[in-house]
């Protein structure tokens, strides 16, 4: 077979399979949707007023409570069934101040944020000569005595990727390096910032977390803070630091994951699972991350509320708590629904900005792939390509995707997106409106055709990997 | 005659005014000046050195004397003829610490910095309902009664222009804000930033200060900051700030304009000046204000001094102190040589960041515009355009320029300068070492050039307006 007859093969294929698997009228709607998104101001309307009315809402302050008294309020407003909320509880840590300061050769008092669950320094500061690591296998691998006592600097960067594949690598420094540095006896550790940009703002974010582990103090430094004590250092005289960090890991908190469900028309018990996270870093006012995400998934889900025809399952929209300090809404809603992951058809978290989707990626059964290929064709219109098979749902769903959980990824464009990650800098006038709308439009026709689907997904032990 | 001959009859008219003014070898000078600049990292090197072995250099702090220091060791290692100090006296503004929130309806923190000359608030702030302006003009025209007790936010935007031509209707709210709101009896003042970026950076500044005049506490709030407050205070409840200042003025300092002269050969008595300021705000390197002009000047002169060929008149670079707190620096240079102002042939001062060079300006005698359009016809390779007649030459000539000092100016592309100015954000990566050497280029023909000048520039009474 010639690969004219080959490709026209496949295109027959594809059309065939795309009229097998949704009516005429589920398609007419899908693309009433999209059009009825690209129109829409609601899901930045929603983001605005979640920034602009909270603000920040670290899990466990006071904001996160408004935050989720906001989130219920908000979603009974907008035409879903049934709203509510599950617990979730978790270790709440608090940032009181940091400083980070060269004190030799010269005083200069650097730009840094302490790390999520970074132990506290006494008062006074932690003082001494710091001793510079490519990355963490490097620290990993440095004889201890070249280490003890003092401050571990960890200069690796982020290289910026529209994927956002330059963070996995790269945050190892910020996750694993307390322990790390612990273990070899330093006195604390300070990360060039795991982000993109050149702007002065230090990148806060979590570090592995285990109760009782031995921890330092640990903050990053904002990227132009990382080349100047570089450039220090070069100069060969010994560099002298002092951290400053007051922090606390209190008692336990409960928060709420807070759920809106759209009832199905004859399949309602099979559920169409849309996430984002309520909860933000207490720098910025958590726009980007993930404000737009509470905005995509809820505006897509009450475009579909707000027409005549449901959907033959249902449609969640989930508001996950406290995921900046490790995902304990996603760990909560995996173990409180974990025995019932074959009622959820699939999921897809919008947490990765507000930029254009590009492609989409689906981890579900063989028999599901004809069901994704058609919805795609439908995403088409707005510059979706097909990803490669596999992938993940956001990472809120990656507990319940351990349990089988099929999963939908939607993929925002982030190149810009680790410019303004988990600094003061994520605010609401980064966040695209123009850019938002193609994305509720994705999520909209996603979730319309895969709450028709006339196949199960797969959920279930045979998805586990 | 038309459009042809016309332009046909300028070129030769300055051809001619050209051949006139220099001869061939300072002409054959000039061209390698330009193109050794633009193959030299001197200026760069001078601006990293300064930013990273002695960072911010707030007038009257401790890196003030080392900054100081630095200049007279750097200079006096360039082949210089003399390098010296002369005196500059000023009341020393210490930040201690700032912050601005928002307490109701939300509580909310501000990316803020005080202004310079700020009083101190009581160490418990002061907290009132805020009263929001258009502008300088607004906030002069309201009622007492409107003002009085309240903290008076003034939310005019700086537009973004290549010549920086919004920064001056813009920077009203901040250097009479404070003076215009005690009048009115506020309680404290903040504005917008003087500054066009959209990221969280609070842009600082001095407000005009009159030892003995009442002043309100002052602060700057970072352009999404001022948004953010905008749209709180649109959604209708009174909003309430609470804003906490620890400032002081303290008894008087002294440091230190420094001077490097190459000497002339024939005329060493006439000189041409090139200025920048070696102080910088608290926040941020000072790394385009003034860092880079340091390199730049520097560097020109330098390289003019690294020829066989001495010029007929000398040049000085002077090195300004305390500019950012009110050109106390350009003040005490105008009082110390005001009366030798002829002898200054010209000066030129390059502290506007470090972009490209556009256009020259210059406010000389008529006798002089040959030689003036004699010096353009050499930048003209590099970009540079004649601009129209007038202008300054630099805020820190400005003092002199009262008593009729001839001007130059080497207009840089402003048009991200705003980003930067007066912002934690202004650091060494903001600085483009290729724009920079161009930079050089102009400053090192303007200077070569003009130190040949067959004719004085009109320096004395008949140049002041």
């Amino acid at each position: 077979m010639n690969r004219i007859l080959a490709l026209t093969g496949a295109l027959l294929l594809t059309a065939t399979a795309t009229a097998q698997v949704f009516d005429e009228t589920t398609l007419e709607v899908a693309g009433e949707l999209r059009e009825q998104a690209l129109g829409s101001e609601l899901g930045y309307e929603i983001t605005a007023d979640l920034t602009t009315r909270i603000g920040n809402r670290l899990a466990g302050s006071e904001n996160d409570a408004r935050a989720v008294a906001w989130a219920v309020e908000m979603l009974e407003g907008l035409g879903f069934d049934r709203v509510w909320t599950e617990p979730v509880t978790f270790p709440y840590w608090v940032r009181e101040t940091e400083r980070v300061a060269i004190v030799a050769p010269v005083e200069q008092d650097l730009v840094a944020t302490a790390l999520g669950f970074s132990p506290a320094t006494p008062a006074e500061g932690l003082e001494a000569e710091v001793v510079m690591f490519d990355d963490l296998a490097a620290l990993d691998a440095a004889p201890d005595a070249s280490v003890t006592g003092k401050i571990v600097f960890i200069r690796n960067r982020m290289e910026r990727a529209r994927d956002g594949s330059g963070y996995g690598p790269a945050v190892q420094a910020r996750t694993g390096g307390s322990l790390v540095a612990a273990r070899k006896g330093a006195a604390a550790i300070v990360i060039r910032s795991i982000g993109t940009s050149t702007n002065r703002f230090a990148h806060t974010g979590v570090m592995r977390f285990t109760a009782g582990s031995r921890y330092v103090p640990a903050a990053a430094i904002s990227n132009p803070d990382a080349d100047q004590l570089e450039r220090l250092i070069a100069l060969g005289e010994p560099v002298r630091m002092r951290v400053t960090i007051d922090a606390s890991i209190n008692q336990t908190y409960t928060s709420q994951n807070v759920i809106a469900q759209l009832d199905g028309a004859t399949n309602p018990d099979s559920i169409v699972a849309l996430g984002a996270h309520l909860d933000s870093w207490d720098v910025g006012t958590g726009a980007l991350d993930d404000a737009a995400g509470v905005g995509i998934v809820t505006a897509a889900a009450q475009l579909i509320a707000g027409r005549e025809q449901r959907p033959d399952r249902s449609i969640q929209v989930i508001l996950f708590a406290a995921e900046e300090i490790g995902l304990w809404g996603g760990r909560a809603w995996a173990e409180a629904h974990g025995d019932e992951v074959a009622r959820y058809l699939v999921a897809s978290e919008s947490d990765f900005g507000a930029g254009p989707i590009y492609e989409m990626t689906a981890k579900v059964a063989d028999d599901a792939m004809p069901v994704i290929e058609a919805i795609q064709a439908e995403l088409a219109p707005l510059g979706i390509a097909m990803g490669e098979r596999g992938g993940g749902a956001g990472p809120d769903f990656s507990p319940m995707m351990a349990k089988g959980l099929a999963a939908v990824r939607l993929r925002q464009d982030g190149t810009n997106y680790f410019d303004y990650h988990h600094t003061e800098n994520d605010t609401l006038d980064k966040v695209d409106p123009e850019a938002m709308k193609q994305n509720i439009a994705a999520f909209a026709v996603f979730a319309w055709l895969a709450a028709n689907s006339p196949v199960e997904f797969g959920s279930g032990p045979g998805l586990v990997d």
